[in-house]
């Protein structure tokens, strides 16, 4: 045995001790589970015209882009996707990455470099963690939604670049940004204020067009949206939504967008029709918020911005018996344990979810109340 | 107009100005073209079978994996994909990710942190130079392929974790790492090597099972692979192969892994459809041996190692003429130019192709011999 499998299988042993050791569970296509762990808000990854859209397009371009986007992979999909994203969004340009994660790398190392600061809140996503450590730029992290935090570092930029990270609505705790002091700031520091929505889109503004449309701010002089085509819009990918003038910078810069394949044409084509859905049925992000409050009043939690619910429990094993039980009834949840949440305190993450019958819902509503209330009673 | 747009126009006029600007061209769905440009080295992804595959994955499971592959993202099909990939090419395990940036990212920073020691060849991939800087390891970077400068970088290693970075075969020159005596390097070291097989698999080795395989060095102690599914394999994503206790270690340790949607159903099921392909037809790889010679031959440059042929030109110009002449004639091809290539050398990237018939191809190699002899001759 060489010294790194000595060194995998002492990590693994640490990881059991501790209870933090993770395995992949595959799961067969029939299963039948009301899934409130994932991200796709609106069931639109399901969705007939969704699907379909995504198997004729892989019927017709093939399974792959076949080439970087610059040299021969970008399809004409693509285009109509970026077009029909960025008049959606009110931005004058959209570009797609193969992730979200491509996306955030790419916006942050394009625009940042040594000589640039980044202010980042601490509760940003881990793609813009290595994205702001990818840039080389100096990183000032900042308390969670301090804004004047962020102007007291913008104040020390001094004549540098800087750019400010944020999440419209964070991953684990659900609660959203105040943009509109951000942005203010970011303006009056001729700073740039770069707006994850991977969590807005589709959920929060009119019919879904994210927080920054509905604070007026989308395509304004100091943002920039980054998003992701795998939650909402139920496939895969990223998209940086910003000026034209982003975009061609972006084109020839970003080096995570330049050395990767394009996306494939069947979850480029899935996405595009999950947006069209969405266009569609404008009530969807609504059905989502009436949801969520729904849900957080019969929990005894705090409402959500968005569609993620935080539950607090007790302690990471009353948490764990929650998920493991409220499986065993047929839905699944997320849970954050120690070191992966931000304040310590572990928490079961409930997505609501339109696009699930109201039957089933209800049903997994009740589950949901009855064992939280039990586990958080027995800690 | 904000300090940040004046940047991106000054940038623009930049490159503009030095012939380095780069626009996307989005291709219709029935463009008439040869594409010796892209990697889709066997033609599948266009392969009836592996396109139904794709599209029936969309169909059964929707166009997105809807959550972290640790969450609830991972389906049967990836798990069917990994057990085949691991097998074809001779390793205990092997974990699928949505790009090849994604293996590279991931692989590397959850092997190597502060206290390792990356060894990285001159010519990696921009995803293998961007997983040393995220990783914050010591990184020494040695002339290509040059093996006295590894052991020389290993002996001063001193007790740290050390990795050496390589590719089977390298995406621009086309030509092939010395594996046996970077292998036996890293042995004697109790170094990782870290193989980027993106351009080896489905080309070089028994029936496409790449480098390592050929070499009998596949799934050994001090081996790691990373590989991609959108070049031979003709969808998106990318793997790392190797031990259990490796991958194991990257599901619990990668943030690139853990961080990210799923791949979505569709490229999956496209790429493991086209696995199945090249298990069926193992006479795939040695086509794009035999066309590649043949136009290495014609063209009078050296021989690939693997699919990409590297001709060297007598400046940015005559580069960029021939491949516009060529273009017009209906075939694509690439072209890098300073400070795109290693040794400032202007070239066309040509990339041999099984899986397009005949006349075509004999064709395509008609068009190159003819332009590229007149384009170098008047420089």
């Amino acid at each position: 045995m060489s010294s790194w499998e000595r060194w995998f299988a002492e990590q693994r042993r640490a990881r059991e001790a501790a209870g933090l050791q993770r395995v992949l569970h595959p799961k067969p296509v029939d299963e039948d589970v009301v899934d409130l762990a994932g991200n796709d808000y609106l069931s639109l990854s399901g969705h007939p015209e969704v699907r379909q859209a995504a198997a004729e397009a892989a019927l017709r371009w093939g399974a792959g882009a076949g080439a970087s986007r610059l040299v021969s992979g970008t399809t004409a999909l693509h285009a109509e996707l970026e077009g029909e994203l960025a008049a959606f969004t009110g931005n004058q340009a959209a570009l797609v990455f193969s992730t979200g994660y491509h996306a955030n790398l790419s916006a942050v190392t394009a625009l940042a470099d040594r000589d640039a600061l980044i202010v980042s809140d601490a509760h940003v996503h881990a793609s813009l963690i290595d994205a702001a450590r990818l840039s080389r730029a100096e990183v000032a992290v900042v308390g969670h939604n301090d804004v004047d935090a962020v102007r007291g570092a913008l104040a020390g930029s001094g004549a540098r670049r800087a750019i400010v990270l944020t999440e419209s609505v964070f991953s684990v705790l659900g609660d959203a940004a105040p943009l509109d002091e951000l942005a203010a700031a970011c303006a009056e520091h001729d700073a740039l204020l770069l707006v994850d929505e991977a969590h807005g889109i589709g959920v929060l503004g009119d019919g879904g067009r994210g927080l920054l449309h509905a604070r007026g701010l989308a395509g304004g002089p100091h943002v920039v949206c980054t998003a992701t085509l795998s939650k909402s819009l139920g496939a895969m990918g990223g998209a940086v939504l910003g000026s034209t003038g982003l975009i061609d910078h972006l084109v020839n810069r970003a080096r995570p967008f330049i050395f990767d394949t394009g996306l494939a044409p069947a979850p480029t084509a899935g996405a595009l029709a999950a947006l069209r859905r969405l266009r569609a049925e404008p009530e969807l992000a609504a059905h989502v918020h009436r949801r969520g409050a729904e849900l957080a009043d019969r929990l005894g939690v705090l409402r959500s911005a968005g569609a993620v619910l935080s539950v607090p429990m007790p302690s990471p094993r009353t948490a764990l018996g929650a998920r493991e039980a409220v499986r065993e009834a047929g839905v699944r949840v997320g849970c954050f344990r120690p070191p992966s949440v931000p304040d310590g305190v572990s928490r079961l993450r409930i997505t609501s979810r339109a696009g699930i019958d109201e039957q089933r819902w209800s049903r997994a509503v009740d589950v949901l109340a009855d064992v939280i209330d039990e586990h958080r009673r027995t800690p």
